[in-house]
């Protein structure tokens, strides 16, 4: 069977992890990686691999994984559909999606081409979980509660700030989808604590949540991958109250993310043109195998 | 906007909390009930409605929910997908469900009709859960336990058996997707409780379970329709072991059936032709209203 060839954009913590992910996964090969500096300083693991610094240097190349910073997925998304190439990214803005998937969709059209957008875990693989909860329950309350952990899109946005050499935004669930948030920066020489704390907080990143700045001497002693979620929905099927609904997961973060945008890279290989987020594909279109077959096992 | 037709063929236990949901659903309307005995002792709270004996007394009917006893579902479906009318059901025999699947498929290709087959909550929203758990971490195990809590299906087989006035069966969790049955049955004069036992062990629904049959005075004194699945899966997400995830749910069960039937009625309406089970189906086809609102507050 010939293999879906996927080219990884980006290689931090989430392309590393997406880079392992095909690797385990038994219907893709890695059409090679795409990274600012192109194979310049090539760690290790990537020997096998072709890097690149433009994705149109590889060939044959049927999806792009963007592992990019959030804020960086619609410019790739943008330059690589044209190419005839899906894209699929974690775009994790909640308040931003609408539009992105809007300003896509044309373009996908154009160029029969699909994205999947807002695809890791939350947004991504919650957001499936929550639109099945309410269709459960219709009337009712959901809570997504995170944590206790590191977020990633979190962390990312504090480390773009002026004057902040390292930072780690931890997600503490105070119930009921209440969270704090706490900041560990490590500042750069002469920056100011109270510039950075209030550049955090006026960022849309933070601006909704109980946020804590503090200064650390080494954020690399104070990072953990580990993270979860409680999803939480009590309500109304039919006439019938008090339905309980709940979905838990302990996960290493990256590790979860980077699955996830193998699986809807996967997906995007069997839809029709256009641009989509993870509720509007059918579960079983994320998994390798025929259909008939998975069917057979999993319903 | 104009509303979907639904009729509700069979008002058992699931036809009753059918109905209860389409009536509290903003976009359908109930276009009658389908009774063997037709408006002969129609129910009080059926008064609004038109109860028939046929699918064809009825008019401008949409899809229909069969809310008839498993080993009918397909008989039904067979009689109706040929009126242009979409079919949805719960049928919830797991080893059958591929071969009818693949029946209906040649059926509703035929007649343009969409069928959506197995969606109760196991087969049925389970399974959305289940086949998003593996896709999440590929490798490892998963667990489906049920219970503490009657099965309908299970009741409904037993009260088929000889010599069987009503019966129960409940399903207790041992942990692991290992369990045990336990089956109260009312007898008919002079039936010998061995003889339905041994019918009842010698049934699919119950050969590779360890079952226990009771003898009691009134099935009515110990029915109880709450339910309750604990759904796991420990697995690997690309290379990362450990991953953790969790589903449960505490729930009336009939209640719950009847929202995802009409759930699915709504997706019916959504799918190309073809024949569906819920996994093949994107979860926010299973919610009324806007596909970009929904993608706005739920992604």
């Amino acid at each position: 069977m010939k293999k879906i060839r996927a080219a990884v954009v980006g290689y931090g913590n989430i392309g590393r992890f997406t880079v392992e992910a095909l690797e385990a996964a038994p219907d893709f090969e890695i059409a090679g990686i795409v990274r600012r500096q192109g194979a310049e300083n090539r760690p290790a693991e990537l020997a096998a691999y072709e890097v690149v610094s433009d994705i149109r240097q590889l060939h044959d190349v049927d999806v792009a994984i963007l592992a990019t910073p959030t804020r960086s997925c619609e410019e790739y998304a943008q330059q690589i559909l044209p190419l005839g190439i899906n894209t699929v990214d974690s775009f994790d803005i909640h308040t931003q999606i609408r539009g992105y998937r809007e300003r896509l969709m044309e373009l996908n059209k154009q160029t029969g081409t699909v994205s999947v957008i807002a695809a890791g875990w939350d947004p991504g693989s919650d957001s499936v979980v929550r639109t099945l909860m309410q269709s459960l329950a219709p009337k009712g309350l959901s809570y997504t509660n995170f944590g206790p952990g590191m977020s990633m899109g979190h962390s990312v946005c504090v480390r773009g700030k002026e004057g902040v050499k390292d930072a780690l935004s931890m997600t503490i669930p105070l119930g009921e989808g209440i969270h704090r948030r706490l900041v560990y920066v490590e500042l750069e020489e002469g920056a100011s604590l109270e510039a950075v704390t209030a550049a955090i907080k006026a960022d849309p990143y933070f601006a909704s949540d109980e946020t804590h700045v503090f200064a650390v001497d080494s954020v690399d002693e104070v990072r953990d991958m580990g993270h979860g979620v409680n999803l939480v929905r009590k309500g109304v099927s039919g006439k019938t109250q008090n339905q309980r609904l709940e979905f838990s997961m302990s996960i290493n973060n990256p590790a979860l993310t980077g699955q996830v945008l193998v699986n809807v890279a996967r997906a995007s290989m069997r839809q029709q043109p256009g641009c989509y987020t993870m509720i509007e594909i059918p579960v079983v279109d994320l998994l390798p195998g025929d259909r008939a077959d998975l069917v057979e096992h999993l319903v």
